[in-house]
């Protein structure tokens, strides 16, 4: 096989993940109730098919030969990736990957149903033989210290227990020294955050802010869906979601500017050069959600975003947003308070929720915990580091998907990519000092092309650790969050 | 292979078609503009996988073998269609199968384009190697007499010239009598059939009157899309698509009634019973549209339906409705008018736009025209039957997509199907006195019943010809439409 003609077959199995892609964007979207238990079974078949295709021997011959061959920079980026990707896959029977597409299905709808009922133990029984089969999985992917090293891998190549420990700990620290000595400067009265503003109205908006920071819509769209996501189908097809609540215009807000950052990344990828190979895709999750991060929290929670963006919408939403100034939005959309769901959390509370999971996870893959004792667990933590009860399980142990989808290891990129955005943007300021200056113009060019350049343009050629290395001269750190923190936060409440 | 082994092979394939089948529907309905030329790919992917893995030697063994044993009547009907079907495709080699599905993405570009533009000569070039592949599948595929009956077959089993040539002959002198010689009873304003109804009236009215006539929303789901059809993915997922003029009800709602005919068929096959089988199928799409004219025409342009219906169209929809009476409401909907637009026809002269293109395709296939002819054909035919002059391409011989979807030897399905639902309805008659009662009082089960026990639950066991025949003692025939045509618009118009 030549370069090619690998790439034309890599190209086939992007086709596959296209289709996958669309049967799992119209299953969270617009799929009629009684059509689940087939559409299982599509994404079983064609994900083994993809999985057949991939790790066919050819392809592993052809990856040998071509690594000996002279590429150009990028093809080798290709290659090397590539054949990191296989091996990995091809340790994975195609038996494997369709009983685990399986047993996802089947977990996925008793989360369904037991969050509905609220009923941990009815989930926790579906959620055992998935336990099982991700340690099976760590067994047979393979590990230098951990098991759940082997899954962290998998959203974040590179990353692992001893790389993320320190950087946790720190961060930890760090939140609970700002968290546990705010005090309130101000005494006011936030209730017109759950004024009412019509869906349409909202969505309308949601839009503006889209193509404002640069969403192509030619080559994407927004629905609505349950859990807002991000997914690319093809280099011209990459979809957002987002979900609307009339009675809190913040809740589409953030989930159309985070799934907006998502989606520049994915737009911004040499995905037509590329397209089917390792150069075409994103860095990782971690990096993933730092681009996300950036421009839900440092821009668009930011004081002079919303110098730009508040008079249209008072104008917009009207109502009790006429009678309220600048000043007390931006300390409103930007109150700290522990809560129970960690989606709904603040930028700091909201690590420690990450945390909570990933201390979980960690002895769960290993075994030194098994799923009957994570709910006490979660209650327990949450009680230690949130100063929190949980008062039912829907607002609790039930309130993710990611472990009814199998996906150990994920939630620690939330977090990583979190310090990375407050990386990108202390860099951002330094190399550009109007940075403020364009937010209040809605002038966005200047940032996407510093991301272009900086993260965009490279695809897989670095992981998150080269790519903070090259992009600031330091490995990944928990300081710029930490002072970011602080001063954005010291601002608004007082800091003991 | 045993009769199971097989049956999950073919539900495996079920699986492929679900997902090229929501590929298909998403393209006509949710799909971003820059998508389109990777999602041609994506189908021509999966065409052929789906393809290849129908045709491989263990299933055509695992055929001849079944057919010699023991199985019960529907097993039989499975087995003997599924040879069929074998020997239909396995003439195709993959790589025909391939370059017809990229050959038709393209052509379907070209006709988007080229009907935009108004310019039939651009489509014509990229017709003209589809229409060579349509030839040349008539070869791969034989026949007896004429190549046409090859392609005539595909979308109606059993059906080709012999057998139409004689009923379109009888059908178009019996049509032009009537038509000829029509003339105004009444002198009546049917302007408000384009009186303004905001969209979202028309989709609420539309959706309460596919739920009256049974279509199940757990099993599928209404859109919008610029040609109204109904998609199978499976059996819990059928669905259907309808378009909006707000300055003409119509145009929604008999989109809406037809393709609800076509999904209450599709939703009333024993699909899950027989998933993957040909039990679950359709018997063709004459038979198709029988159910879906039934509904549209017999059903939704009936006296008694809107003696059930027009009170509350007058409420929902106001203005100018309050002032017209039923009568009125009931003679606007049913004019009977030469117009240019096939979709746009009324009950009698549509199937004389479908005689224009069957005798164009007919010759097209058989080479005694060419491409290039086609157009001055078509203007000269809408002359002689319609009596109309085209004035544009777009009105004209541009207006469908069968041709761009090489979809040769579909349009006549258009008018058996017709045929057939005027036979239904005298039949339905005959057995049961009181239809006009139900319908008076929107109590669809009678009818749903009785299409299920003569349609609906024999899949493919039967085809057109013996389904008229169980079902009514006779062949299709032309007469139950005319004397229903005769007896309907002779009390709206005078016939000479």
């Amino acid at each position: 096989m030549t370069y090619s003609e690998l790439q034309n077959r890599m190209q086939q199995i992007s086709d596959l993940h296209a289709a996958l892609a669309l049967l799992s964007w119209d299953q969270e979207t617009y799929m009629p109730s009684q059509a689940a238990s087939y559409r299982s079974r599509q994404v079983a078949l064609l994900s083994s098919l993809a999985h057949e295709q991939f790790v066919a021997p050819e392809v592993g011959e052809a990856l040998r030969a071509l690594r000996k061959e002279d590429l150009d920079e990028d093809q080798k980026v290709n290659i090397q990736r590539l054949t990191e990707d296989y091996e990995k896959e091809v340790k994975l029977s195609a038996e494997f990957v369709k009983k685990r597409s399986e047993n996802i299905s089947k977990t996925f709808q008793a989360w369904v149903q037991s969050r509905e009922k609220n009923d941990w133990s009815a989930f926790a029984e579906a959620l055992k033989p998935l336990v099982e089969l991700k340690r099976e999985e760590a067994e047979i992917r393979g590990y230098d210290h951990h098991p759940y090293d082997a899954l962290l891998d998998l959203y974040d190549p590179g990353s692992n227990m001893a790389y993320i420990d320190p950087l946790f700990s720190e961060l930890k620290e760090g939140l609970l020294d700002i968290t546990k000595n705010l005090e309130p400067k101000y005494s006011e009265d936030y209730r017109f955050l759950s004024a009412f503003v019509p869906a349409e109205v909202q969505w309308e908006w949601g839009v503006n802010i889209l193509k404002d920071i640069g969403y192509d819509f030619e080559r994407g769209r927004q629905d609505k869906s349950h859990h807002p996501f991000t997914i690319t189908l093809s280099p011209g097809d990459i979809r957002i979601t987002t979900r609307i609540d009339e009675r809190d215009f913040s809740n589409m807000l953030w989930s159309s500017i985070h799934e907006g950052g998502h989606a520049l990344y994915e737009q911004g990828l040499p995905k037509q050069l590329h397209f089917g190979m390792p150069m075409s895709e994103a860095a990782g999750l971690s990096v993933h959600e730092s681009q996300s991060r950036f421009w839900e929290n440092h821009i668009g929670r930011s004081y002079s975003f919303w110098e730009a963006y508040y008079p249209s919408l008072q104008k917009k939403y009207g109502g009790e947003f006429s009678n309220i100034q600048l000043d007390t939005f931006y300390r409103a959309i930007n109150q700290v308070q522990p809560n129970l769901v960690r989606t709904e959390a603040d930028e700091l509370h909201y690590h420690l929720h990450i945390m909570i999971r990933y201390e979980i996870e960690k002895e769960l893959i290993k075994g030194t915990i098994e799923v009957d004792d994570i709910k006490n667990l979660w209650n327990q933590k949450y009680s230690d580091y949130l100063g929190l009860e949980v008062p039912s399980d829907k607002e609790g142990v039930l309130q993710d998907v990611h472990w009814a989808h199998g996906s150990f290891g994920y939630f620690p990129t939330y977090t990583l990519g979190s310090l990375m955005a407050a990386q990108i943007m202390q860099q951002l300021e330094s190399e550009h000092s109007n940075i403020s200056m364009a937010l209040r113009q809605k002038e966005f060019s200047v940032i996407r092309d510093w991301l272009e350049q900086n993260i965009w343009k490279w695809g897989r050629s670095f992981d998150l650790h080269s790519l903070c290395q090259r992009m600031t001269g330091k490995e990944l750190e928990v300081s710029p969050f930490l002072s970011y923190s602080r001063q954005k936060f010291g601002a608004i409440y007082h800091i003991k």
